[in-house]
């Protein structure tokens, strides 16, 4: 654990509050538990265990962490079957934004608003809410990134992401038919699934992304094997996406050559393995979550737009996971300063609606009917989304959780440089609570975890070794304390 | 308009109510309009219009048919911004089960179950809540087909299909590949989208069926050339599907040849244009809905069912839009009485859930994480289809929309053969309220869909020159006479 003194002097460089002083989640949670309880000798205990099972008789439940009392559960602490009350650092994999119970979502789930969208749930591109504009306004479109001014609503990141394609392959296509319609041959073959009608074109995504995991969107998807084994594939090309060495600071001539040659690498694929035109766009995460928390430096990702932009290939932003308030900016590749911003930025998880943003009138396309589905997205979530973005403003959300990362990075940094041959590559500084560090190996890393679990932390892995954070925008220096004890004792541990 | 004496003929016959007594309909929606109400010249209105500018400043608002006012909707009508109230026969595109504002839906969507499943949504996979076994047994899975005994819960209808789709596919590798792990070279291909770790397996759907339109349900969809221009597709086959003379009774040799030539060309295909078991399963709708509400006998169904079998080919029951009561059964391939089951049956729409019912272990794959992802469904929809599901048991409406269904069926019958220059084709007899006829052409077709309008009924397309009828369940005679009187001063004006 962090040196009293130390504690101290990071709390007054970052302007914390103390741990007994007024915060946010003490005003959300005056009832939040102050640190982990325990009441099983194992996790999960025999409750959990006796719900997974009914469970398993009717849905599969084998990646069942453990059976969770959400009604008991409050701000940053998961509550299991059994009443064991966890510190949640893992969020229902990154998609718990205000904490457990919130007294602003409940109002939010109470409102009339809600009632009509659930009980009514509209057609939306049909027979839009008279309140639809408004709902987006106050929220959605509130929150989107910088120049952007519209949005495609959908229902999980992998639709989102998959919206997008569809956006970008009638976008390319509209540009190489100029001004003619569909010809009748188009017409015909795409009937049979065939070119010209089909499209022959591809999205390029990179090595060890995670863009989701349905059939196009796992066509872009590169992280782990399991995920894609035995399902169809669109021949679509990855990119090498930079390996970066940890300390940044001791590795910077190194890191930039890896950069400079994934770049070289990207540009070379468009060039000499595509004919111009067949790259509709590439899609590409702010940090690579689910293949292991791969972070890459803004000139990177500048250099990406710039090759895109010669090309004429469109640039989507995967932000599924990194947007929405936890990375030190409402959306993480505002950290870019993109010189021409991205042509779509795609969303869900912890705004619990899900989408894309653009601001390019002709992403929509030439004819309503192409881009569309029956719900077209779901007003419930998005009333949820706009009680998530004001709170968030109201509360200087974003701030407030870069100010805890920071503390959380630099006690992090302490602890991880006692155990060298255990933890190693700290990544995430300066990015909110967006935090993760590599372990020796699988097994470690999941002794780890499972050290944690047994000190009642809930955390969650990622790629092969690695281990994320992905508190609430509520954590704050006290719930980090605890984190950061039950880290160095789950260290020793293993 | 049906001459009185006949009406009552029909409503003896099948034992329906007069107007006035008690129905299902006038207990939950005593306010109910009795006609459509109409106060503005033309629809949509001025109210309509304005909020549907504001709407396309920020989202696709083309498609638009009115606003609606959800919140003055009740029951059968639908309330535009304007004020105008209108018998709705479409239904949010065939997804309103009960009714607008219904007040079972209200307690449901009030409920402490409701609460927490907006405001803390799990990661159903890894964290499911305490009571979820619970909802689904209680609605879902009380709900299921016949030997149905598994669920897994997804998004909408074209999530629903796609799992269903990955399912199959592991099942018939797993069935390959028997007690052997995976191979070096699937491991290291699949990461490159190519074989054999990636599957060169296809999913075989029928011209002019729908199921989607995310990546691989859409290259299963073949209704329209405007839902998958410019979209790359899978290169994946289609059989026909029958296409039926009516009346039926006046066709019945043509009918049988025509459904036998196509359950000969459908074995052609599996012998003669594909190695064995490359082909991983079919999917079908019992109603062709988008593609024109194209129906096909028992006779069919069991066809493809015996040559599924013979061919170890897996059979998907799509009822994404059949399913949930409307049909005369709940599922409508309940019809066909098959003497064995379809391996899968999805559903969304009217369950407002969504997802794929089965009964085969091998089923669920051979590890977690592959059927997975974040959310994997969603508890507040699982907590509304559990109410609709109970409705539908207390009330009986599965019977009363059958006999609904039937006095709308002669009704029309009646009427349509007044017309014959103009609508012909009536199908969906002992088929609920699952009816449908053709125009002479699309103008026609268009036109009596604006006469309609006019007034006050809101009513649907589909095919290219049909017209589908899609109320809710608590639709009853007294709505019926006035579709009834509607449609043929519609057909008149054309």
């Amino acid at each position: 654990m962090l040196r009293a003194s130390v504690q101290k002097s990071l709390r007054q460089t970052y302007k914390l509050s103390t741990r007994f002083s007024s915060s946010v989640a003490a005003q959300y949670f005056p009832e939040e538990p102050i640190s982990p309880q325990l009441v099983t000798s194992s996790i999960p205990g025999p409750k959990s265990q006796a719900y997974n099972d009914e469970l398993g008789n009717v849905f599969d439940n084998r990646a069942t962490y453990f059976v969770v009392d959400y009604v008991k559960s409050l701000g940053n602490y998961i509550s299991d079957a059994d009443g064991n009350k966890l510190l949640d650092v893992y969020c229902q994999i990154a998609s718990i934004p205000l904490g457990y119970n919130n007294p602003a979502l409940i109002e939010a789930a109470k409102s009339d608003d809600m009632l009509y969208a659930l009980i009514d749930r509209p057609a939306l591109a049909c027979f839009p809410s008279t309140n639809y504009a408004q709902i987006l306004q106050e929220g959605i479109l509130a929150a989107a990134p910088p120049s952007m001014t519209k949005v495609w609503t959908a229902l999980s990141g992998s639709d989102a992401n998959e919206t997008a394609y569809k956006a970008a392959f009638m976008y390319q296509h509209a540009h190489k038919r100029g001004s003619l319609d569909f010809t009748s041959e188009e017409l015909s073959s795409v009937m049979n699934n065939e070119a010209p009608g089909a499209s022959d074109m591809v999205i390029l995504s990179f090595d060890r992304g995670f863009h989701g995991r349905l059939f196009g969107s796992l066509s872009t998807t590169r992280s782990k094997a399991i995920h894609k084994l035995d399902i169809p594939a669109f021949p679509w090309p990855k990119a090498p996406f930079p390996s970066l060495k940890y300390p940044l600071q001791d590795f910077i001539k190194e890191n930039h050559d890896e950069e400079i040659g994934c770049l070289q690498e990207f540009e070379r694929i468009i060039v000499e393995d595509y004919e111009p035109h067949k790259i509709a766009a590439i899609i590409v995460e702010p940090v690579q979550s689910e293949g292991g928390d791969n972070h890459a430096s803004s000139f990177f990702f500048q250099g990406l737009r710039d090759i895109t932009l010669k090309h004429d290939i469109l640039m989507i932003v995967d932000e599924v996971q990194t947007g929405v308030a936890a990375s030190g900016k409402f959306w993480a590749h505002e950290h870019w300063n993109l010189t021409t911003p991205p042509d779509m930025v795609t969303f869900s998880k912890k705004f619990q609606a899900a989408g894309f943003y653009f601001s390019n009138p002709e992403l929509q396309p030439n004819q309503p009917y192409r881009q569309f589905n029956t719900w077209c997205g779901d007003p419930s979530k998005a009333i949820i989304a706009r009680s998530i973005y004001q709170e968030i403003t109201k509360h200087n959300l974003v701030e407030k959780t870069a100010q805890v990362g920071d503390y959380l990075y630099d006690g992090l940094k302490q602890i991880i440089n006692k155990y060298p041959g255990k933890v190693l590559n700290l990544r995430g500084e300066k990015y909110g609570t967006f935090i993760a560090w590599d372990c020796y190996d699988a097994e470690v890393r999941n002794n780890i975890l499972l050290e944690c679990r047994k000190r009642g932390v809930n955390i969650g892995a990622c790629g092969d070794v690695a281990i994320r954070l992905r508190p609430t925008l509520t954590f704050e220096a006290k719930h980090a304390d605890i984190l950061l004890q039950v880290l160095e004792d789950s260290f020793k541990a293993v």
